[in-house]
């Protein structure tokens, strides 16, 4: 999950001034397909699948940015899985861009108190040279400080912006801590710096930083940007507090390869309509992680629940109406390649997708479901949240649900969509981390939030409702 | 915290059957001293001074294990912190040994699926080489079972074992754990291994290894030992579930010097006595840490609860009767060095040492004191012991306190000793590791933490009762 999020989450934070009376409307399922769906809901509350293929995803592959040997078998290991799923069709499309490596990084304080740091290349930056840079710090307690530097006051120093994450049930600590890993670095450059250093955005007490993507601005000068672990960070502020001069040394070897170009995929497969299957109804996570963890959060339990998702409705003895799609998109990490891709190869436009959900925000239970749905169809949608109020999936009062990461580009271009909030407390204790592993996935909550979205895709493609009206 | 932790623990776990009678006595502090006691506790409670100390030590030294020029810093800064605190006097006695290098450690699954794993080198490790070593895994889920397996069946093999520790109040699961780490290695080479490796000590969910000592056995092969996070433990052993050949590759750089001989001291400093001053009532900590992590919680803030209780008590306008001893060891990590030299420049007799209680484990709340005295004292502990009631540290039943860590070879040559039980729920998801570091120390606890040891201090040098009889 990248910047996208913060979108996501301000424009939950805004609810908009739409109401949306919770009243039955009279059934849209008949007695039979109610009685499927309280079939699939059973079967995803009490099937491993979703864990197994987590597991599998993080055992058998791990880590998988893009154009690592790691992105080419989870390309592999997603086709070979669908198809055992039992999908109607499975096929890749593919994307390129240019490569970056992460290489090393090394980061000591050296004076007042000698003292390593454990840092990490935000991702895409450039690197420092093999001898490292050495510079004093000049600290900003968060990124407006930075901002509100004169031209030219940072020359020759490191900026370290020590702004700490808040936690927040939905994540809303993220966007107001992110901004420095995006755009700092090219901040910093405008006033004279030559390295960027950030606490890392996460809430954990870890000694592992967290990356992340930043960009540099055109015309500025490029400078490496790293972000530091929070007991580091913490240390670093001890340090700067006794007033003398703090001298930082940072190595990274990273590079930007901008003539290699790197090619991986988004998969797609499909459970093909019965009656419509030129209806697509979208389930999405993202394929790609980051290189550092096994990417069992972000994103494989994304992966894993709307694989499984799929597969329990292929179970049945007949195919629903319309057309369900898995899409696992390639890069999203590094800027929604994948999406892009999957929007360019459609000339932008998706008015076949009837509606869209993807799944990227931790292990933690669904609490909350918010349509972004044509007026008229909202009836409908009240429908379905009767369905899911026994698993404690509350309906949102507002209907502005934009599509999480990869899907908000296809929101973008008219796909309704809906959005499911899940518990995401603890979420950035592990976001973008070496500590993005398996054992952090909670099994029950993988099986409620399996059934979830079960539960909407069937649903969704048994309705002939148009949602954009 | 080392090994000698384990017997106390089992000791802990064996209430003898000695039952205390919980009745008071007369009072044996006069009215005045009984009201210093008071204030002394309000003092500790408020007062930042004990998180101030350890806020010094690592952020000014930081890591300090034996022969590092971290330990050769931590030696001054603590001379200098028990001047600036008003000590009486101030000395330090020299302890040596021979040097070990932990060097690097690297890692990796090489086969059916590669992976990267995070492990560390076992305290006293040799290394493998530069090239590493590489063997297939053969998996134990406990110590037992290594033991168990017959001579030679691991030739050519790395030995892993899986076994997890237990959380507990009281830190009970690491006396089950700790046997691999300490005996491990000795026992594989026994079989024929080429290396032991072992899921970590530790309770934690990072990825972030456990180091600690370990010991060779006269007479076999070294071969070197690591612990491995434990995720990466987890994900191990998941691919072992698979049933096919897992292929391991360890390197360590880590090498044992036993010509480099290496110096330390124990820092000793005395609130001296006003009427008994060879009476000594000694509050000890140990100094140094491992090499990891600032070693704030194991031990910075056992040496900043003894340091600021003997400050406080040097503040009040007279000195009690006896003399406070705080004893700040040396190389405690690496095998109660420390404390063996200053037993041995006393020729093992510590007679004048009335009473004694070290502080070993970590950051939560005190909850209990268990007395390992002579009978004929019980009713003054039991004094004691109501004083400190409202602070909830309630008194054992049991008088088999034998004093935690290094002060245990004190208590094994007859000195009388307090022990204090505090809440370690949490305390080894960060020992021995990089992660334990200030963050991690909890302000409130600390303070009341001090508080006890203040008391116990003032009260013991106070009276004069022969805690012996």
């Amino acid at each position: 999950m990248i910047y996208s999020f913060i979108k996501h989450t301000l424009v939950l934070g805004a609810f908009l001034n739409v109401s949306i009376a919770i009243a039955a409307s009279n059934n849209v399922l008949s007695t039979a397909q109610e009685t499927e769906l309280m079939a699939l809901k059973q079967t995803a509350l009490t099937s491993d699948l979703s864990y197994e293929v987590v597991e599998s995803l993080t055992t058998e592959v791990g880590p998988r940015m893009m154009g690592t040997p790691g992105d080419a078998k989870a390309i592999t290991w997603a086709v070979d899985k669908m198809n055992a799923l039992g999908f109607d069709k499975v096929w890749t499309e593919e994307v390129t861009t240019t490569q970056w490596y992460r290489g090393e990084a090394k980061a000591q304080i050296l004076a007042p108190y000698p003292h390593n740091v454990v840092a990490i290349a935000l991702g895409g930056s450039v690197g420092t040279g093999d001898k490292g840079i050495t510079g004093d710090i000049v600290h900003f307690e968060n990124f407006d400080a930075l901002k509100a530097a004169k031209k030219g006051s940072l020359t020759g120093k490191i900026a370290f912006v020590s702004y700490q994450m808040t936690r927040h049930i939905a994540g809303k600590g993220y966007g107001a801590a992110v901004g420095t890993r995006v755009n700092g670095a090219a901040v910093a450059a405008e006033k004279g710096a030559i390295a960027l250093i950030m606490r890392s955005v996460g809430t954990d007490n870890d000694r592992v930083a967290h990356t992340g993507v930043m960009r540099y601005k055109e015309g500025v000068t490029k400078i490496p940007a790293a972000a530091i672990s929070n007991p580091d960070a913490d240390l670093l502020v001890n340090q700067l507090k006794r007033k003398k001069p703090v001298s930082f040394y940072l190595k990274l070897t990273a590079s930007i390869k901008d003539k290699e170009v790197i090619t991986s995929a988004n998969v797609i497969g499909e459970i093909t309509g019965s009656e419509l299957p030129n209806d697509i109804v979208a389930i999405g996570a993202h394929l790609d992680s980051w290189d550092v963890g096994t990417g069992a959060l972000d994103d494989g339990i994304g992966v894993a629940m709307v694989m499984a998702s799929a597969h329990h409705i292929a179970q049945l003895p007949k195919r629903p109406k319309r057309t369900i799609r898995v899409i696992l998109f390639a890069a999203e990490e590094i800027g929604l390649l994948g999406a892009k891709q999957y929007m360019k190869l459609r000339n932008g436009k998706v008015n076949d997708h009837i509606i869209g959900a993807e799944w990227d925000f931790g292990t933690g239970r669904i609490y909350k479901m918010t349509p972004g749905v044509g007026a008229s169809s909202l009836n409908v949608v009240r429908e379905l949240a009767q369905y899911l109020t026994p698993l404690g999936v509350a309906l949102s009062d507002s209907n502005d649900g934009k599509g999480q990461s990869d899907l908000s580009l296809l929101t973008k271009a008219g796909m309704p969509a809906m959005n499911f909030s899940a518990d995401g407390t603890d979420y950035f204790d592990y976001h973008h981390t070496e500590n993005d592993t398996l054992d952090k996935v909670d099994v029950e909550d993988l099986k409620q939030n399996t059934a979830v979205y079960t539960m909407f895709a069937y649903f969704s493609a048994q309705v002939t409702t148009d949602f954009r009206k």
